[in-house]
């Protein structure tokens, strides 16, 4: 257990009893309040008695006076200790009195709705997923993640100079090696051309998103999003006050012609959240006219275009595709990346990149948010960098993901081929299927829960929360063997379909008979 | 520099020029873009050849127009980079072209005000302090930190089980072995009675302050402040768009008929802000009464009170002082604690103690906020608090703060005893000293900053900004050899005093006459 030292409070305006009884009643109140539990050792008589002012003496009565109660024992050469036989422990839910300090369990102060429910949604989603076999999109595989390498990098940091620059007060953009490293690499890959004054270093891209909404918007104004697409950036955005809007996406990426109308008539819209390079949940690429198209609303109606690239890093076919940052001569893209995906996900560290000015009132919007990121674990990372090691740890995980997107492309043709359409995606980590008008998705996905998967429906990504035919599932998180008990609990999970429906695989249906 | 991949991106709609030239004309904008430096090694011919999807002999002919134009240099058995000495490179700025594609230096879009400039200062005031000797208050000196023990700790998270567990995604309250080991520390050291449902771990007290702030506050809504307070406090409650009534503070803490006057006239007043242990920036520990009545005022209105007990563990004298969460059976306090005082400030944990619905809602507030703390590093700090090495850690840094404390206080009094009175604080990291009415206070800030020293003056804790005859001077982070050239240092820049002003330190008097 915790050996935090016992301090006790001797109350002053105690009725005048001996000070060996004002002791042993302040250790039998704390005994009974909780703060004492069974089996923490209570402190030598010598160190006690120095520190309540008393004789030694006071204190081994107080403590004989409790051990003859029953309140505490002492055990040879080891020392004394709360008894593990308290004679009356009230419960701290029922103890009642004022004197009683256990923590109330409700508020005395009321909150605000303010989207609690959606909040707890999202909660429950994450919650509900622990210990399951998750077929989620967007989980990178940990177990790929040079955790030595890491460890030794964050040792390095430390042991410079005693670590005292890396552990003191920071930037809250970030330490220079991190965002100099970033620049370079989002120059490099991205054909950003951005210096350390347009890189700021974030947790994840969710922090970026949150920081730079809450900069941008407030209460009246409004911001075009994609739909489907990415729900926990639109809580960030609506957290501000702001109302959103839907922009539908098809083939081709979000509908910009439908975004130009909005603009024409909504005077607060102030900008549009994007995931151009895989569009979120829906993986398509957007194209060049919608790219150029969306850049020039945005320079005509002084729209921010936010552009989420939260998986540059893994397109497997092709040329790359260059962010729309990367053709913004005008300033109007915030570009937000992230290195959680690549990495690991509780390795919180994002980025933007936008106009100086833009990045330096976000840094001094979050110096009253967490004051600075993590500088031990960033200029680990930008150790990780300048020698190259991160740059070959992605080429790794693109090869082994490029492979597992290959293997559960082909898994779900032969298996589902009659309920689940997909084509295969140029990048990402997700494969985004199509399921058969007939096909129940969101009973499929209560079904699999219960054989231990965890599916994500078209529902989790829709505006309006209704049901979409569709599942989004991720292919970087399972090995082969893995994933093919994935898929057969999806056949397994498959609802059974009316008799009137047309076609389906005959392996699927079978399954579907045979585990019934 | 960086190993990243050279990316050519050649243009389909090239005027039919041969694929060597086009290859050429390609690497050529990369260079005169900016995204290949002097120096960048190219990749090799069969390996662009192979991603360009052309003959090896295509890339060697564009090589050769290069190196021919002197764009890029062969060294012999090292590979080709681009050149040192570039033909021409025209600068980012000044290029024009809406085909390069440098970053904007300015935004395209415009940002609302809301407390821009205040938060700028904010920043301005950190970097101000930048490789200079700092005398304000609250800097730990992180030279004490075990930056060994956490390094092996760090590793051991990672390591265990390839650190699966720690990497994933994980519960936005915090992992729970370390919110365990609060509610023990809590529990043990004040009287807080919480279990885990009770905590929540954040990214430093600041995180905390913001998070709530968030959660509990909106346009229109009042919140309470002491005055003198903290500043960035302040501004993370101003960012709901709540406004700030401040509360006087005396010797005895808050005063509180001044809350209660108030709460009986503003309806929309939700709660206060208050640092009951060592008020900051006063050092002052809020009054026995004073508590119970604050107490009493919050639950007949229903306010919260966030008590910001940011430094806990530094108290040097007499008995602790148990916070105004352990005495709060109706749940109106939420307790803000950290980690990172007595660390490292870079090391960003701190935590909440609330009723378990609001550490619920913060939770799922955080879930879009950024996600997840830094579980590697808080698991690390959890297995240091089982091991009672966080502890041990403390005890020292107690002592040791202890005196510094005395040394600091002794040196004031002896150098600068006529011009500036100060008592020794019961605790935490700073004195509080009064400077004599005829000294002006931000002059001797001036005239120290060039002297390359920084300290704090009242202003910078006042809420209507204007000057007080205060410095508040951290004794923390220097050893003695450091304090005695940093108090050198104050009497060296004192501002020379008027006349006819009475007393004065001969001291300090002739001090400042030998250094003027």
């Amino acid at each position: 257990m915790s050996r935090w030292p016992v301090q006790l409070v001797l109350d002053d305006a105690q009725d005048g009893a001996p000070r060996f009884i004002q002791i042993s009643r302040a250790i039998q109140a704390d005994i009974r309040r909780g703060r004492l539990v069974a089996g923490t050792p209570l402190p030598g008589s010598r160190t006690l008695a120095s520190s309540l002012g008393v004789h030694r003496n006071t204190v081994l009565a107080a403590y004989r006076e409790l051990s003859a109660e029953g309140w505490i024992a002492t055990r040879e050469a080891r020392g004394t200790f709360v008894s593990d036989a308290i004679p009356e422990v009230k419960s701290r839910r029922s103890a009642g009195s004022a004197r009683v300090d256990a923590m109330s369990e409700r508020a005395g102060f009321d909150l605000p709705a303010r989207g609690a429910e959606r909040l707890a949604e999202l909660m429950a989603r994450g919650r509900a997923r622990e210990g399951l076999m998750d077929l989620g999109g967007g989980i990178p595989d940990v177990r790929l993640v040079p955790a030595m390498e890491l460890s030794r990098a964050v040792r390095r940091v430390l042991s410079r100079a005693g670590g005292a620059s890396a552990l003191a007060y920071g930037d809250p953009a970030g330490p220079a090696p991190l965002r100099d490293a970033l620049a370079a690499m989002v120059t490099a890959t991205r054909g950003l051309g951005a210096t350390r004054a347009h890189v700021m270093v974030t947790r994840g891209s969710q922090m970026a998103l949150d920081l730079f909404a809450r900069l941008a918007l407030g209460p009246g104004d409004v911001v075009a999003v994609e739909a489907l697409g990415y729900v926990p950036a639109w809580e960030a955005l609506r957290l501000t006050g702001a109302r959103l809007v839907p922009i539908p996406v098809d083939g081709r990426g979000v509908d910009v012609t439908r975004l130009a109308e909005i603009a024409a008539r909504e005077p607060r819209l102030r900008g549009v959240y994007v995931t151009p390079h895989h569009q979120y949940p829906t993986t398509v690429t957007m194209s060049a006219s919608r790219r150029l198209a969306l850049l020039d609303v945005a320079r005509a109606r002084r729209l921010f275009v936010l552009e989420d690239d939260y998986d540059h890093e893994f397109h497997y076919e092709g040329r790359p595709v260059l962010p729309l940052a990367s053709a913004d001569p005008h300033g109007v893209v915030v570009y937000v990346g992230t290195l959680s995906k690549v990495l690991a996900p509780a390795l919180r560290v994002g980025f933007v990149v936008a106009p100086p000015p833009v990045i330096e009132r976000l840094a001094a919007l979050r110096r009253v948010v967490d004051r600075q990121g993590d500088h031990v674990l960033e200029l680990a990372l930008a150790d990780l960098l300048d020698e190259g090691l991160l740059q070959r740890h992605i080429r790794r995980t693109r090869r082994v993901y490029a492979e597992r997107r290959d293997a559960l492309h082909a898994l779900l043709e032969q298996e589902l081929g009659g309920v689940l359409t997909c084509e295969r995606p140029q990048g990402g980590t997700a494969v985004w299927g199509r399921v058969r008008r007939d096909v129940d998705v969101d009973a499929w996905a209560a079904r699999a829960r219960e054989r231990g998967l965890v599916l994500q429906p078209g529902r989790m990504f829709a505006f309006d929360g209704k049901a979409r035919p569709h599942l989004r599932l991720g292919f970087a998180q399972h090995d082969p063997r893995e994933a093919r008990e994935a898929v057969r609990r999806m056949v397994a999970s498959l609802p059974a379909v009316s008799a009137t429906s047309r076609g389906g695989s005959p392996r699927a249906s079978r399954a579907r008979r045979s585990t019934a």
